[in-house]
């Protein structure tokens, strides 16, 4: 919102009365919208922030690193690293509205516990052995798991083993930044709870195919009170699209080759958390997705395989680690070398529930 | 609604102008509120229906001796036995809203394919070896299964072994019938698929926790999409609350010692299907659940264990297979003698939907 | 559900062991489904119920030589007279699941309050001059007006004036004792409140087009909180509607020359009450409105006008204060002669929830 | 998000392992959440907006400047004139959400036809005698209406009349902006329809309380479809709570001596647009509003009276046309001097949805 080029030339040409009328605009804090308006409501999404892809290989080593030089304590709470978008400089966003960071744990380390209204999730590349505890239920953590912890919920991380662990938080800080909707509150200095069971509680009580527990606590919640979502499900899951697509039903997968899954609140049948999508997708071997683009943004994460993405017409090689940003309104095509398993998260339950959701495919 | 003796009575005292004026009501197709105000519309629900036990003992006999007299196909369409409700002669309701049937299929046989918008479920007490094709999909039926078929999906069985099978069909024929809205219509004469897989094609899309397709089909639906619950997935369930309430946490359990869970829509979180709810219910030896009236009817079976149930204060002994019917506001109270598990039917989610639920412990 | 001849036929050839196998049926308390289906689950509804009509000149006098002979105190609690449909003998009711009823209050009399689940609503014909108080908020009365109790308020009536006053009362009481879902309670003898207010304190808080109060208290409801819809609102929204379609604008009137609206709770833009719909209809002089077939019964009353109505072929001549029964099913198409004002009400809110309603256009 | 003196300080005292890994950090277009998580994750909201109050009188005589200066026609599209939060400097918001003008319209002027996602209102705090033509519908404005403009309806505004009218725009477009959820589209050059009929066509359907249109396309929508909320209607409901109140009928007004209405989407129930809550409130003389806090931001403007906002502490006086920007968790307590109505809208719908709504009472 600089002022451009054009706005200057038409400065010049101005009379002395407008002149003296946009000086008055300035003094009672009031900016005219005939100056902005192409600015302020592009024809379509115009996003700051860029189409841009971050390398595992560029963020464990440094994760590394700091996991030598940084303590986890209080104050600082997460030995947390997020990716900055180049179009939004100085930000640490992966998005507008979404955070996303890789972070680190060492050996019998502890994060303390905190809550807060952003709602977060991790998302594990690769490793195990943390436990985050939500709530205190504790929540192990292992490689293709996705791990919740919604707003206002109160969570620390300890790792009891003798190696190290990193894994992708996922967050809506910008978002809940961006409206001033965000509350902080400090829990114990530890966790609540060391021990380190195999299936958190939640998924003890939750995690069984379309059963609700009838207890009069297991209400409808606008978050899951599914803990984890753990990867053996989510593999069978994709697994089972496409082999039924295979033999020859319609109607399973996504587009040709290309299942997913999200991952949703059994109570509701909706998002897993009320605003951040989450979501698995495999495309098998040689398949390549429609192009299509999306009001909202979402961050993309390279689970396994290779393959190669296009951002509005750029294309860029993928391997296991990557972590891709994705504006609003940007072009998306991936392609799979080899079957291709991602990760995603993205905005989309706010813009659908505002009516704000489009679509477009090319 | 038949004349009480205190009409009669007052029939006699009246005036040869009120005597007339009754003859007109009759006469024009009319009926005073007046006379009618204390049947019509009790202080508390006052149901024809009863409550009553039928011994799986006594059904399975007689349904494989229908098995050997009485064949399977078109027009009759199922060998199917309904409990009748002392209370409603003649009418083969369980409770004025629900149907609870004993179906037997012999070796080789086939039920055709047919569809109705009436809801259905199986729940299979004892055997295996029968699949039901639901809309194509064969889903196999075994002890402990629940296998629905929601109204207007079209479905056979199919016996491809050498045994026969049982087990126990709900239906919500009575409310459809009374409220006039059943539509019926035949399928193929046989069943469409005689594939035998382990697992069905739903289940494979459907049945993974908390995960859900994003193929464009699968959107929310009033019914679920997911044909079968396994006994596996609802025993873990229980015997997880059950563990998790004795390691000390709160509000997991119904009441103590009382686990259960209910099966639900995956797309809504809803009841697996709209006019019925189903349930699991176990209660830990020696335990007894509060005793509770609810307005619907209800129908439960014992699944597994022995124990007691008091209707209205009348104790009437459980073993495994009975068959118990609990009218309107019923008070039902459960003792286990063993370790107890039970299926339940009810028509509740018509109630709760609107606003006609209430429940009251004594 | 009485033994057909074909079933008479067949028992003639049954075996010794089938006659014995029904036998045990009958000792055991079952009903084989194979002898019943087709009666149990028609291809389409099936209903007992028939169409009828009844005339406002034949129920108004009947009601007021009940105003001179019944008292309408405590016990019987309303001088309500219901019409029985002629497929359901012996049974007040309108349809399998309403209730319709004139009722008269004599000068200076008083209905004594009580309170019940069934929903209720009022609907003036003609008159004026009873206020119906609705949790001691006194509602006026008016030709045209549609007045509503919904389930479990408190209310009476009282008449303060020299002239008695009829009105047309529906009423959910058939579908609540077919679920034995109903309770009722007695209020004070009298009513609370004998104040005659022009408009309920109901109307002033809720009754401004698309304003929602902000107190706390305003939260949704399942049935309206707005006691009362006032026929110049009705009357102008339909007028509108015919309008503004001759003035060449889609899609704002139901079909051509056929104005329609629904009574709707402003909480949350669904039905009035949660069981029943009401709607107020105008077919303009000469129109015919296309034949549908729904399920679910509906009760109509002419409020002004005459035409005629085909009810599964069979046409009658209408005229104001006609009222009649349509059974699940039936085939309605309804002409106007002059303009033509029709309230009616349905059972399709129940059906809409359960995804048992249909309808078909022929 | 700049550098903090407690920053500087820091990087003073690193090592030059911790100094290289920072350079690496940005090298790879990282930032680490340790140095940020303070200001990124308040304890409580911390809005760059202030609280602010700008005065009509100083709005209005700028806009009619901008009237004889500035044309009307494509490309500016409107002459309007924004205020702009002095916490947010250059940006043209009135909160981080909200975006609020006073837009001129001068004699036989054309604001030329367009449409974007973003929702708009006007709400006339003064004169009369433009037309806004939404979907081609001509909707007039008047003091006190309100006047919605649903995202993607085409929206043009005429001024048949020999004088200029001003009124308050309000917009979602910081919200929109910030997400990058917007698209826009030119219309036709002029307006589609210069009729000038008192009602609008959408209040001629959808204008009367609790009834709703049955046409096919009446269905419910995320937006209102009324397209005007005449002052006469809000003052009539405003003027019943107060006057219900003090007849002693508890439960009417918001608090004592304040009444208050929400503008409402008839479909729904829900908030006459899905990102902005729209208000009218109505203070008596004397009277004082308990001090609350919200999570999002929030802008009033006075209609009428006089009296005095305090915002975090601060008190300001008010008279007619102020408009005041309340940040998110400010603080905000009236006082009303005279009887004092005030116009307010909000984001809280989107925070609502997304479990992000929080209130405190002082």
């Amino acid at each position: 919102m600089t002022q451009t080029p054009a706005k200057a030339d038409r400065d010049a040409e101005l009379s002395t009365a407008e002149k003296q009328l946009y000086e008055d605009f300035n003094r009672f804090g009031l900016i005219p919208l005939w100056t902005e308006r192409e600015d302020l409501m592009p024809m379509t999404p115009a996003p700051q922030a860029v189409p841009h892809v971050w390398h595992w290989d560029d963020l464990y080593p440094l994760a590394a690193r700091a996991g030598d030089l940084i303590p986890v304590g209080r104050g600082g709470e997460r030995r947390a690293i997020s990716v900055s978008n180049p179009g939004l400089p100085g930000l640490p966003y992966a998005t507008p509205t979404l955070w996303a960071a890789i972070q680190y744990l060492g050996p019998n380390e502890v994060a303390p516990a905190h809550r807060h209204s952003q709602n977060a999730f991790r998302f594990v590349l690769e490793g195990e052995g943390v436990w985050t505890v939500v709530d205190s239920d504790p929540v192990a953590m292992r490689r293709g798991d996705l791990l919740l912890t919604p707003g206002w919920q109160f969570h620390g991380h300890h790792n009891p083993h003798p190696k190290p662990m990193a894994w992708l938080d996922g967050l809506d800080i910008p978002f809940v930044a961006a409206t001033d909707t965000g509350f902080f509150e400090f829990g114990e200095d530890g966790v609540t709870d060391r021990s380190t069971p195999h299936r958190s509680r939640s998924e003890r009580i939750w995690g069984h195919p379309g059963l609700r527990p009838l207890a009069a606590t297991a209400t409808d919640t606008p978050n899951s009170p599914l803990a984890a979502y753990r990867w053996e499900h989510t593999d069978a899951a994709l697994t089972a699209q496409l082999e039924v697509a295979a033999e020859g039903h319609p109607g399973v997968v996504t587009e040709p080759g290309h299942a997913a899954v999200r991952f949703s609140n059994p109570t509701t049948g909706g998002d897993a958390l009320t605003t951040i999508r989450t979501e698995m997708h495999r495309i098998a071997a040689g398949e390549r997705t429609a192009a299509v683009r999306e009001t909202g943004s979402s961050v993309w994460q390279v689970f396994d395989g290779t393959g190669a993405i296009t951002l509005d017409g750029k294309r860029t090689d993928l391997v296991r680690g990557d972590v891709i940003a994705v504006p609003s309104w940007c072009e998306v095509a991936i392609e799979a070398r080899t079957d291709l398993d991602l990760f995603r998260f993205s905005d989309a339950p706010i813009f659908e529930r505002l009516n704000l959701a489009r679509r477009e495919y090319s």
